[in-house]
């Protein structure tokens, strides 16, 4: 084989321009104003359906034995996920763009309650964990290891520790930075005794992790409401229904802590919810077999099951106070902080709006979340009006340049199949919009089928009616 | 503290509606159009710099004994890294914005050329390692652990093993569906000797790795060539000057193999290039003290040092036949898929970028990478002009308001500093541009000043002209 070596397009070779700063024409290549100099952006090509690494032969030769909730068994039968090692998955191409979708919700509203976003490392010191006392705490759910010299590192199932000690290495952070909150979006490790349930409890995860810092416990308190509520916000937005109870500190500490359930009769979590009072906790939280409600104590608790996805924990100074995190006050007096902590189970609730959305043979996404939201059908070949086809994939790059819609319209090329076993996949993979170029497009005043899987109705639609609907399509 | 629990809008609790197909009004919730009944998102808040995590007092209590390259010193002093443990650091809220940037001129350039984005565990098991060979020769390089039974695993340096096996539980796989691109962007671990050069050799990094299957070695080289030419074309859209030159094939195996190069006397690679042909190799792959090119026989190889930023191998059916990963051809005959892999140094082309074109005491980012375009420099308070603040802040919030600007343009309240020491950091943290609201604000015909880092022009322009520049610098 010949490849021919390119070079840059200045044509200079290394010894030519040594340094960045003695090359005239360098100057104009990294200029950000979109002139001849700079390629434009490729264009993205129209996403065919044939070509999706989306294997649908992954449903033959799955052992189905350990198969236990509808999300995990929808998401193998779709090709959305492949089993690795026991509690890791495969994130096939669908599922990271419905992951990614939910992260860019998620940034958008920690960013509008002051988040800012950071990437800790995910190998933590064994030095770190063992000042806090975790060390030995978190048992065997821990990963740890050795590197080459000797040291001991965990895999950070969660990062109270890190970022203390980032926060505390600053030793002239003033009262007037605070509230701080730093959030990441990362990887997480668990040595889960039994992963199962897909997503649901694995070893691998990716979790989005807040951390806050304020000045006081009233500013903290403030602070815990405010994610409190964007929370409740993002769960809104995907239209999950969701409930807040009370929670246990587990290991992590502090004194006030909220858990985000889905209810769900596969969830691992059990609620206790008053029918008088807004009550609602887990039940860990109560004595066994206690019935009546602890905050009105005239109303009767009644148990339901439900899948947590987010925690809220108020910390105080227990971590600020370990690795000395303070702030100075207005008096230029070293204060601890007053800390909290907010994690959101990413991958989980991806797997987690499956659950409470899907039916038994076909996923339902959050409309923000589906992977593509629409997808066009071209006729059968052979078929009466084939001459259609055409048409169907020019529908398809229209569509697909609407504002909203760029890469999110795909093409069933797969026209050896039938239009009836097209809808069959498409349904099972949950495109929100479906659209049939089929025999009602040849008509004299042209009609296209619309299948609104959200909302279960079929519309016959003109050109026109079907863009006006899809422009409205909310995408992030 | 009250908290007070709150529910889904639908003040429905868990019991009350236990499965969401039995909510009717679940149903207009989930739905994706734009309505009253969803929530909007939420309104983004004008950056503040006296709010941005970029933590100045970093440059303070550094030990700089070890700083040994421009790009490390730099990300450290303008608080874009915080140190962790050895080869491992904390990528604080800038470079994160940074990063995201460049994945997503990453995934433009990949999904141009059919590239499909998945991610892989980064818990690797023994096994998969002991059939390729490569458990024993990856040495100390590697992370290993033990999980709670006893069962080996490495921390992923690559996934070729990884993605060969997904492909090989591919049964039905057909010609029809190669080649096939899959790429992932994901944390990266390798246990180097000595971490240095902050995020050039660290122990954790962010690494686009892609996997190629093609029916044919000609195929194959195609796709090797395209991916080529997408790793040519994003240098050339970050402004980098940069070489494509024959390669070790290392321990990836494989036949063919070439790298990426960014010239830089920091660089730990040694490059030969030939004066007389297009012949460029790293020194790796020659004979010590080969002077005389083995291409054209005629011209001379001159030596020069490249920073690695991308490396790509033909892999031939290495891979695909230790794990049996085939397709069925037009005869529906099993073969084996031949196999390419690609990398990118995600972090290390941040790194890298700021080596080679930032000056010492200035950051200098590709226009594309830098993680904001714009600064707006109200008066300083008690100046003569104090009363421009406002309008400062509302030519932020305006130009934050362009298209590609959302999120773009920070504003410097920090009002207690002279314009002159708010522009010095400015230029050290790299915004391309930076807008003073000053004294010719005031002026009968408003002019605003306009620092071009890029360029080194200061301009002195009207509104119109301002918003008419800006709306003309590229994002992505
Ligand atoms: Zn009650
Ligand atoms: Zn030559």
């Amino acid at each position: 084989m010949d490849i021919i070596l390119q070079f840059c397009r200045h044509k200079l070779l290394p010894r030519a321009c040594a340094t960045a700063t003695s090359c005239k024409r360098l100057s104009s290549c990294a200029h950000p104003l979109r002139t001849s100099h700079t390629p434009a952006p490729p264009p993205s090509p129209l996403p065919l359906v044939s070509r999706l690494f989306q294997p649908s032969n992954l449903r033959e030769g799955q052992d189905s034995g350990d198969l236990t909730c509808r999300s995990q068994r929808l998401m193998l039968q779709a090709g959305l996920l492949h089993p690795s090692n026991p509690g890791c998955f495969y994130y096939l191409p669908a599922t990271v763009r419905s992951m990614e979708k939910l992260v860019r919700l998620i940034d958008q509203e920690m960013n509008a309650i002051g988040g800012q976003k950071l990437d800790m490392p995910a190998l933590c010191g064994a030095d770190l964990w063992r000042r806090s006392g975790r060390w030995d705490l978190m048992g065997k759910e821990m990963f740890r290891l050795r590197d080459r010299h000797g040291i001991d590192y965990c895999l950070g199932p969660t990062h109270e520790e890190a970022v203390t000690e980032l926060l505390a290495s600053q030793a002239n952070l003033s009262y007037r930075q605070l509230p701080l909150l730093l959030y990441q979006v990362t990887r997480k490790f668990r040595d889960e005794q039994k992963p199962k349930f897909g997503l649901l409890r694995g070893r691998e995860f990716y979790m989005k992790d807040m951390y806050s810092f304020d000045v006081s416990e009233e500013a903290a308190h403030h602070t815990y409401q405010s994610v409190c509520h964007a929370y409740g916000r993002l769960f809104d937005r995907l239209g999950l229904r969701w409930v807040q109870v009370q929670a246990d500190m587990g290991n992590i500490g502090g004194t006030l802590s909220h858990e985000f359930q889905l209810p769900a009769d596969v969830g691992e979590d059990r609620l206790l919810t008053c029918g008088s009072c807004s009550f609602s906790a887990n039940v860990e939280l109560l004595e066994a077999g206690q019935t009546d409600c602890p905050q009105c104590q005239a109303g009767t608790l009644v148990e339901s099951k439900g899948i947590e996805v987010g925690h809220t924990f108020y910390l105080g100074s227990k971590y600020s106070e370990v690795f000395s995190a303070t702030f100075n006050t207005a008096q230029n007096k070293p204060t601890l902080a007053e800390m909290g902590c907010f994690g959101l189970g990413v991958t989980r609730i991806l797997a987690a709006a499956i659950e409470v959305l899907s039916s038994d043979d076909a996923i339902r996404w959050p409309g923000l979340l589906a992977p593509y939201q629409v997808c066009v059908l071209p006729p059968k070949k052979g078929s009466k009006v084939v001459a259609l086809t055409g048409l169907a994939e020019e529908l398809a790059l229209g569509l697909g340049s609407l504002p909203g819609l760029r890469g999110e319209v795909v093409l069933d090329d797969r026209t050896q199949m039938t239009i009836g076993k097209r809808l069959k996949d498409a349904s099972q993979l949950g495109y929100p919009y479906v659209v049939v170029v089929g025999q009602g497009v040849a008509e004299q005043q042209p009609q296209f089928e619309v299948i609104c899987q959200q909302s279960g109705e079929t519309l016959f639609l003109s050109r026109d009616a079907l863009t006006d609907l899809l422009s409205r399509v909310e995408t992030v």
